[in-house]
Parts: structure tokens; C-alpha cells; sequence
């Protein structure tokens, strides 16, 4: 036996099912959770809940939003003319931390995985293209992860958006900036000599 | 701006709270959170409610339990001639694993501690002292951390037990099995020379 009482193995077994979170972690997090003030745990359990109600999709872009459409797609300050296409919402944070990039993004929410029955129609794509058609779009910059999965549907979708006249490009691939070359993976580095550009 | 949704944000920020929960570790909890079917997510919350209204005290050694009194303590198989001193639960869990003690446990809950306001009438020292009235207990080992506020905790109750005429112990301090002499700090290379047995 654990040592434990049935409520609390109970609740450890529940934090263990999240994701990276070990038994130890899980002990730590139920007995943080056992010394909470009530008024901080109900405060918890709210967030839980208000989350899970209040966020959905955005109309548009897909991205998790409180209203109809999100922050990015209602916003007068984007570039309409280009869309970032991402594999989830936490890239498109990725992206605004560089303060670099100000056109719109589209979320797909996964990429195209045979081995795990996620098929074209699973991911968010038809509501992409849907944004096609205005003429308002000029470029589709596809930024799903550089991972067989992530291209084979970058691939996919190129298919889809270059008979409709609209450019769609990739992000490069390469050396990361301060990277160490003797460290750097083989297929890194392959990409990195034919992405070469001159000086 | 993050790029997330406020309610989304609030449940990363309740999530980053949490002990060893980084900010990162905690968007993908509460990414993860948004994506559990609600049956799921209802058993999670109802974990923490479950536990935090039935996980008290064990009248008899302090240890968290369901029940009035602790699995160990009402136990018919335990040695009731020790009682092995401890600061926190999950110390029991790492000494039922051994397999090795038989006897009774009891919970300190903390560490006599100036410094953080922590008193010896903050830890459970007066129910352990009413559990040694009845002349049943022949000793008390005391097993709180190797810690100066540990080692302090357990000279100031060892004081107050010893006029009663009961066995006081305390765990050996020495180098950890599979240890690597090199890299062992020098206290505890004190120690281990200090509490040296003859072959």
C-alpha cells in the first residue's frame, strides 16, 4: 500500500494523468492543493470552469477566443493580405513574442496523421480556404512544425491554395541562431546547405 | 499581449501558481484541461472536492486519513511498541515502501522554525506526548529530515520525552547506498566517520 487515504491516492492518480506531471509532481500538487485556502481552490475550480465554457474557436481563424472573433481577426491594426497558417494556438503566441510579424494567422488544430486517424477533414482547413475567396489575401505562409507530419500537410494544403492564384511559402529551415554545428542533427544541416544564400 | 484568451489566461496563471508548475507546464495544463471531455474534467474537479472535504487528521497519530482513525493505526499487524516521528505524510509513504517497519508512525505536520513563525505548539508534538501515557510505546525513533530545523525539532521533543522513561532514537546519518564518495558533501562525510561501525 501507498500510505495514502483512497480521497487523496484518489486526486494524486487524477494530477498523474495530466500531462508531464510524475507521481512526485502529483503528490506535491495534491497536497499543495489539500493546504489551499478554500476561497483559492474555489477560485481554481472557477478558472476551470469559466474556460472550458468561455473558450471556443474563433469564427475565423480558429484560435481559442472569449467572443465570436478573436483579439488578431478583429483587430484594424493586421495585414489582411497575409495569413500565417499554425498548428496551434500556442504557436501564434510563439510568433507575437517576435513583435515581428502583423498579418492574421489561421489555426489548424493538429496536422494530417494517418497513424492517428487524423485525416484533412479533422483539421481546420475548409475554414481556411473559406477566407480565400475575397481577393483580400495576397500570401499564405504555411508554419506548421518541421516534422514529417508538419510538412506532408503544409504540402497538402499548398495543393489546395495555389489554384486559387494565391502564394504560399514556407518558413526556412536551418541552422537555429546559436546553435552549435557540431551538435546540430544531420537532417538540420542538410536543410541548412540547400537553404544556403549568398553573401 | 500573450496571444491568449483572457479566460484561458487566468486558468494558465491559476496553473503557474501550483508548486513546480512552470509557465509553460502550465499552458500546456490548461491547454490540455480545454481539450478532456467534460466527464473528465467533472471527475478532476470532483477529486479535489472529494478529497479536500474527507482527508483529515487521524485522531491518534495525524496522518491523513478518511476515516477517524489511520489504516496503520488501527491496523492489527503494526508493532504498537514504536512510533517512528516524522514531519510531513509523504515520509510515511517513503518508509511503507521499505517494507522494512512495522511499528506506528506519527505526523509532525512542519518543523519547529523561527524564522517562517512556525512554534512547536503549531506542530502536532501534544497529540504524540497523549499517545505515550499508557506505557505501551518502549520508543520513539525520530526520523524528521537531515536538516538543521529537523535535527532541532527532534532534540527539542526528544527532551520532553525522555523523562518519561521512553527510548528515544534518531535515524543514522551516513553516505546513501550507491553513493559516490567524490561528490558527497563534507557533512555528511562528518557524519558518516563520526557514526563508523567496527567490521
Amino acid at each position: 500500500m501507498a500510505g495514502f487515504t483512497p480521497s487523496l491516492e484518489n486526486l494524486i492518480d487524477k494530477f498523474a494523468r495530466l500531462p508531464s506531471i510524475g507521481r512526485k509532481s502529483a503528490q506535491r500538487l495534491a497536497f499543495y492543493l489539500l493546504s489551499m485556502p478554500q476561497a483559492e481552490v474555489d477560485s481554481f475550480i472557477d478558472s476551470i470552469n469559466t474556460a472550458r465554457s468561455q473558450v471556443h474557436r474563433c469564427s475565423v481563424c480558429c484560435n481559442f477566443t472569449d467572443s465570436d472573433i478573436c483579439s488578431i481577426c478583429s483587430s484594424k491594426e493586421r495585414d489582411r493580405s497575409t495569413i500565417c497558417v499554425v498548428e496551434d494556438p500556442r504557436d501564434i503566441a510563439a510568433f507575437e513574442k517576435t513583435h515581428e510579424y502583423s498579418g492574421l494567422y489561421h489555426v489548424l488544430h493538429g496536422v494530417i496523421s494517418p497513424m492517428n486517424d487524423i485525416n484533412p477533414e479533422d483539421l481546420c482547413i475548409k475554414e481556411l480556404l473559406a477566407r480565400l475567396g475575397s481577393g483580400e489575401v495576397k500570401e499564405v505562409i504555411m508554419a506548421t512544425n518541421p516534422t514529417v507530419e508538419g510538412e506532408a500537410t503544409s504540402i497538402y494544403i499548398s495543393k489546395l491554395i495555389k489554384p486559387l492564384g494565391i502564394n504560399v511559402s514556407r518558413l526556412a529551415y536551418g541552422v537555429p541562431m546559436g546553435a552549435d554545428l557540431e551538435y546540430t542533427d544531420e537532417f538540420t544541416l542538410i536543410r541548412a546547405m540547400e537553404g544556403r544564400k549568398s553573401l
